[in-house]
């Protein structure tokens, strides 16, 4: 009977001990283990991501980045969530002015709300940056930062994509969703840097990127403190305060981030300079950009797109050692499923 | 012998599992256990900031705050490091017109340059804000942001505090030091939101607060992207972008964080649009001011400085429920020890 209960001790001590370091060793092979990006399709493309993260992590290699400077931006529209058949902030602001139609008669008569209300695409189409501006400017100021949020937040709520009749929220890449969560277990901060508006992003980006508010990089308006009714308020005012595109991006990445990115993500000619600036750093860089080449699932278009046109970038991908993930080619899944 | 061994078989097994539990007993209470902010001397002030973070943390509590919600923004100057006898950003610029003037010949006869030269600071005091703004332009653009960086790193590194004879780094406040971990500890993100210039700050706010670069929101200039013997360069212009100070730090902070802060902590007037703007929110919040009354340790200043003049927020505070800090009464120490 003894023995037994001797080695019985013997044993529970044995296996606590084993399942501690079991713990241990569970929690620092789990990455190593399943695969990190199921929806990746093997190849070149996959194999280049894991190969750069595995490079930059493995401490004392000669890639070896600290966390703190593992800093990977993401452009958003046609990158992050789909940006066909129209940017989905031009979607809102189109809404917002016939929503907004009634407390404005005068639209009835004026350009370019005239030609929207009346569903004449050609119109607004030939009034150009300028119109586009007026449009921008009715619909994303003169209200406080938190009325716009909660407007934006309700459109977002309450409307789907024309084509696949889901939330925008879910017309986003389900491949990217992985790739963002994996840079963040590998010690990566994910960044938003996007020609949108920045306060146009924020409402959905925690919840469905992981992406905090302040990590969204974008464009934006002149905001004004004033005090309204004995309250402090945020208002919105009618001028372009800071266009984050093209030439824009590494300026913004500038201003808000601080740091050099080691990892970009694009997926047209606006991110080229983003993507120059990040490889222009020293050490091991990574820069990619979607190649949208699957009609079926989602869209196909570059040199001739009217929205994320793909030109220069692809011509010039190859000598820069930029990759070009070809949706079709490397992505199993496009969408989250439902 | 056999009773020996089981003995022993049992009590490893429990020792073991003792260990266990106690590491993660320990990792639980330490922040209670012990003080976490011991430069911080016994008394209301102490009490309401703890309390402050015990109630928004207390899950299930009706002051409860969610972590990715509990933002801390704090001022710079005067705040977390000495601002007198003049801003630690206005003796570099000053430094560098001395380190550049071989450069610049012509400067012997320009004012505000020829007054700064010849040690006549009553003629810079008269030139003002313009004056100022022309020295701080020629020595805070025309240069890539690397460059600029470096510049600073380099100034930090070899310039001493006239009055305390340390680097500019050391003179920060160690109960600052304290709030910061002990707010990070639990769970908050800590800001930098000053009236100081971004870049500037950024070099040095890793190493010293623990606030990373993208947790830095300041004034800034124009910079522009572009491409400079082949590499693609951020240059800084002379030309002022955004003065992130008084009603500039809401918008600042809704630009760069995008969420309201629940406290946040100044030193002047200059801080009170901030202070206003998180204490509007809903919910539990706390404001701060450093109010400065320590002559023989630091300075003692407020309604009559030219540097950090606090008159408006201390005729108000009471009224508003903002907590001054009184430097003397309330900090047992106020630098780190060397």
């Amino acid at each position: 009977m003894k023995i037994y209960v001797r080695l019985f001790s013997l044993m529970f001590s044995i296996l606590i001990i084993a399942s501690c370091n079991y713990q241990v060793q569970e929690e620092n092979n789990q990455k190593q283990d399943s695969d990190p990006l199921p929806s990746w399709n093997e190849g070149a493309t996959k194999s280049a991501i894991i190969e750069f993260v595995n490079e930059v992590t493995k401490k004392g290699g000669p890639d070896f980045v600290e966390e703190a400077d593992r800093i990977a931006t993401f452009d958003n529209d046609g990158t992050l969530w789909v940006e066909q058949p129209m940017y989905t902030q031009r979607l809102f602001a189109f809404d917002r002015v016939k929503e907004l139609a009634p407390q404005h008669p005068e639209w009835k008569t004026k350009q370019p709300f005239k030609a929207l209300l009346e569903g004449d695409m050609k119109t607004i189409g030939a009034s150009g940056m300028k119109g586009l501006l007026e449009i921008v400017m009715a619909t994303h100021s003169g209200m406080t930062a938190v009325e716009f949020e909660k407007t934006v937040s309700n459109w977002l709520a309450t409307h789907k994509h024309p084509r696949f009749k889901r939330p925008f929220t879910e017309c986003v890449y389900q491949p990217q969703l992985e790739l963002l969560a994996y840079l963040r277990a590998n010690g990566f901060k994910t960044f938003i840097v996007s020609g949108g508006g920045i306060q146009f992003m924020r409402p959905m980006t925690e919840t469905t990127y992981g992406i905090p508010p302040e990590q969204v990089v974008g464009s934006s308006v002149v905001t004004e403190f004033q005090i309204k009714d004995g309250k402090p308020v945020l208002v919105r005012m009618p001028k372009i305060d800071f266009i984050n595109d093209k030439a824009g991006k590494p300026v913004g990445i500038y201003e808000h981030i601080g740091r050099r990115p080691i990892l970009a993500f694009g997926n047209s000619d606006s991110d080229m300079q983003m993507i120059e600036y990040t490889m222009a750093g020293e050490g091991r860089r990574l820069g990619l950009f979607v190649h949208h080449t699957d009609a079926e699932r989602e869209y196909a278009y570059d040199r001739d797109s009217h929205v994320g046109k793909l030109e220069k970038a692809l011509d010039v991908a190859d000598a820069n050692g930029w990759i070009i993930v070809d949706m079709k080619q490397d992505w199993k899944t496009v969408f989250p499923s439902k």
